[in-house]
């Protein structure tokens, strides 16, 4: 290109969001030169700032920029349920349906031996204190339903035998609104599996 | 949300992103604060420095962060052909094909009396004092093919009438690897009304 190293610098920078090709990070950032430069100074900024600040709830492990999150010093909370997911991605999933109204553990993945990724690395250690301290009455896994999601629920659900917390893991089966006819044979088995009692 | 006020602002600034919604913006923000902190903030940093920077070049108006950009500081290239655009993506569309060695000029827009683009808003009197200067032989006329950019072109064409330049307009037609079968009804008929002698 070599008309502007400054531009060409921007159009690779953009690369690094997810789904963002050359093509697509020429088109921002001619996009943001020619119709919003205050904008793009704000995200300019704003990216710098979150970077910098933002870290992990004390508490839960989500991200957030304080010591402690919106969820986890919001009393009216139930501290009785501990609902353990994956990532904050998830933790914002189940907020949104807004029927959910206890507390959170973000694990940061799953368990991995092949990556190195130990329980000590998805902060299991504090899930267990914390789960203690809450004095929570029943732990949600809701790890995603893959082989390391599975082994993780299992890993927690094991480190947690002994005491006295029901222990629950969300249902896997036929999404609301999907058809039979549509679904992976390995989500039918588990909705089989899974199947209760309704006479 | 209210986890995070910071992480909510960042995914509101990433939607100025042409193409990115809630979702994908939600995606991206806890891709680079989980993967990659380094490349957001050199990105942030970018955006700021670009939106602040980069101007338009003194003699063809594309967008540079110097006065006068690479191509046209680039004595090896042939003053005397003009191809004259709508954008900056477009110069770059262009010399991506390496078929071009000429100087450009961009408009930034195209005439459309609705919207109060008129011909100073485009710089067309610095495009007529500046094909002077350069002792132009050829203009080529790469606007594109919608009604206001064929009304620009035409414009333009009129305003150089009586000086010593050939004028041509781009080649409009089916495109290379283009099937007959399932090109538009116009293109079809630009591709006949331009056809020409090959026996």
């Amino acid at each position: 290109m070599r008309i502007s190293p400054l531009i060409d610098q921007l159009i690779d920078a953009l690369q690094i969001l997810p789904g963002v090709g050359a093509k697509s990070a020429q088109r921002m950032a001619f996009n943001l030169l020619q119709h919003n430069r205050a904008g793009a100074k704000n995200l300019g900024r704003l990216l710098e700032e979150s970077m910098q600040k933002v870290g992990r709830c004390n508490a839960c492990r989500t991200f957030c920029e304080e010591s402690r999150c919106g969820l986890c010093s919001d009393e009216r909370r139930d501290a009785s349920v501990l609902c353990i997911v994956e990532s904050p991605a998830d933790v914002i999933a189940i907020e949104n349906t807004a029927g959910y109204r206890g507390h959170y553990f973000v694990l940061h993945g799953r368990l991995s031996p092949i990556d190195g990724i130990g329980p000590e690395d998805l902060g299991i250690p504090l899930l267990l204190e914390r789960a203690q301290n809450l004095n929570v009455k029943e732990l949600i896994l809701a790890t995603n339903p893959t082989v390391e999601g599975e082994i993780t629920a299992h890993y927690i659900s094991e480190a947690m035998a002994g005491r006295e917390v029901l222990i629950t893991r969300i249902a896997h089966g036929v999404p609301i609104g999907g058809e039979l006819e549509y679904i992976d044979g390995g989500t039918i088995a588990h909705a089989f599996n899974g199947r209760i009692s309704v006479g």
